[in-house]
């Protein structure tokens, strides 16, 4: 006998939420996704693919996805105010050859107070050049490095700088690899420079496509919340440039106009002209997680993230997810912790329904403190009228 | 060939929600609805079937579901303080006889400035008497009365005086029918009493299904809210309880312990006295909107309110729409202005998703605003994941 009706099982969900900035952590998140789901569906089948942009938490996802192959050491290197800082970082065995994972938000982070104390004119990521020349000692020959949630606005100096680049002036004195000294830079001596990243695997992961200078560039868009005042703007941009015009010609070559060399204030740039490739931060740990691997088969998608405005448009990790799903044929649901309601009508091509998580009238820090317990009863409800949708005849 | 996929065609919906108090009539809210629905399903079927529980809004629910049959008319009765108010009064035509529909919360109502502005011990509910003698005057055997959102507490006390009933104190002297002198009451003269309510159909709508007095009686559940100050809540109480005995002595029957008599003040206790049937408001109105034809052939129903609580769960509109809806096969989610989640695993029990209005963390007078906006998001949203479930293989 031919029904309409489809089997009643669980369907096989995969959630693939981006972190909860400010509360949950995306496997903080997932594991809220999932008991709301085994409220409607005990024992149906659930593939938690936690996601990241290249930004805060990639290298706790990258390691996660792993598993057994990857391995979790801590290092101490200089933050982004010359403080001494234990940082981790990742490796994972893979067939071609051990992979190092690099999470600038946790060398330089905007998060990180020690550096935040220091003036963003003082801030260098001369500890991420440390950690990569490190690595490079190890033997390590393919990184993949989270650019996003950094405190700096260097262009990248101070990774130069610890590579053995000299940063000169007009007298030929040395001066220092932060914004606030930048301006006075005449000539990059790149004569003791450690060239083996050219001859590395270098993915730079971030969702930032902007160059590095202009009025699209990294001071443009990202200084003020790194601390740049208003009207320091222009001097800070200005600086930047200049250090990438001496930095191109010492080496021959050009990385400044390039989509992403704008991210991590201009680190970007930097890693770049040493021969890193940009990518999509969510489009490649999308790949590194194995996201279309466990949509095969599946029947429903839920991701997440803090808040979906029109940034979320612009190419976000669950933007990225959703196209991910339509490719498998498998409709995305989006659950975040807010909705700005003018890009509902765009977010509605791309999502099958999308639901923020207060029950009612709350203050943010509210829906942040309980944002695990609302993520799971919202999911739950998410569920309970698919099941509904789904199985009545 | 026999495919698991139902036909590809938008769903039939009902949409019955109760109003969004403060915010939307039911009958905005079932155009909200419909036009989220429409940014989905454009020309799908929609039944809208708006909801009432007895309380406010109640009249007009009745008057638009009765169509061209209906005829709305105003008459100049006392409100609660005394003050010469035009009250709204329906009257529908039927086969068996034209049906009066009285709103309780017009007359005497708890949203009437002027009534409010009278302390509650003088308020009164003389005027729902002297409507109901006009009704009758004009020949009307067959009544739907409204309680709920009452600001009085007289027990209808002031229904019996306008019907003729005289309240006596000990020396004989008239007291008024109002809380603060029933406490005086020594005997009610019923000589007078209009009767004829006694051989009409007086059907009573309300969700208040508590007693006449007593701890879980009128004045000590509703009494406060009305402006019973706490310490008076005994002195009213008693009053009630007093001035119930006296007119049961009258009349020779009793009422004040019935279900339902605790309703509008203790309105429901004396219009049960006079004949009438208490019924569950939201059940009473489903009946009346016919409900369970707009049912038959749907495939979805999208129900209401302004807040879910543990009120919801004892008998409210949404609740009672589920149920009908659930005996008909027909899946119910509910959307209401906000949802207290700690009764959100019963809400679970008896809907397919529940989903509140705010987009984020937002304030109350924020969401009661744009709750027209709002409630078409969060019904559009909810349709597309219905789409995706029922549709996608």
């Amino acid at each position: 006998m031919c029904t309409h009706e489809p089997p009643r099982r669980p369907p096989v969900v995969v959630l693939a939420p981006d972190k909860f900035a400010g509360s949950l952590s995306a496997q903080a998140a997932c594991a809220a996704m999932a008991s709301g789901l085994a409220r409607v569906w005990p024992g149906g089948e659930v593939r938690s693919r936690p996601m990241a942009d290249g930004g805060e938490g990639t290298l706790d996802v990258l390691l996660a996805s792993a598993g057994s192959r990857a391995a979790r050491h801590v290092r101490t290197v200089r933050g982004a105010g010359g403080q001494p800082t234990a940082v981790p970082y990742g490796v994972i065995d893979s067939p071609d050859g051990a992979i190092a994972i690099v999470e600038v938000a946790r060398i330089v982070g905007i998060a990180d107070a020690a550096g935040m104390a220091v003036p963003v004119g003082a801030r260098s990521t001369q500890g991420v050049g440390e950690l990569l020349r490190a690595l490079l000692d190890d033997g390590m020959r393919r990184f993949v490095v989270g650019l996003g949630g950094s405190s700096t606005n260097d262009g990248g100096a101070g990774v130069l700088e610890s590579l053995g680049a000299a940063l000169l002036d007009s007298d030929g004195a040395r001066v220092a690899a932060s914004p606030s000294a930048l301006g006075r830079i005449e000539r990059v001596d790149v004569t003791a420079l450690d060239r083996r990243l050219e001859s590395c695997e270098v993915t730079l992961l971030t969702d930032v496509d902007v160059p590095l200078s202009g009025p699209y560039g990294a001071t443009a868009l990202f200084g003020p919340r790194k601390g740049v005042a208003e009207d320091e703007l222009a001097r800070f941009d200005e600086a930047l440039a200049r250090f990438a015009d001496r930095t191109e010609s010492a080496l021959g070559r050009h990385a400044a106009a390039r989509p992403g060399a704008g991210a991590a204030g201009g680190l970007g740039f930097a890693l770049q002209l040493l021969g890193g490739t940009y990518r999509s931060g969510a489009e490649a740990v999308a790949d590194l997680v194995g996201l279309d691997a466990a949509l095969q088969g599946a029947e429903w998608l839920i991701t997440g993230e803090g808040r979906s405005d029109a940034q979320t448009l612009t190419g976000k990790a669950p933007l990225v997810v959703a196209r991910r799903a339509r490719s498998a044929g498998v409709p995305a649901t989006l659950i975040p912790g807010a909705i700005d309601s003018a890009v509902l009508p765009d977010l509605g091509r791309h999502f099958a329904g999308c639901f923020a998580l207060p029950a009612g009238p709350t203050t943010g820090a509210a829906s942040i403190a309980q944002a695990g317990a609302l993520l799971a009863d919202r999911v739950e409800q998410a569920a309970r009228l698919w099941d509904a949708a789904r199985f009545r005849p």
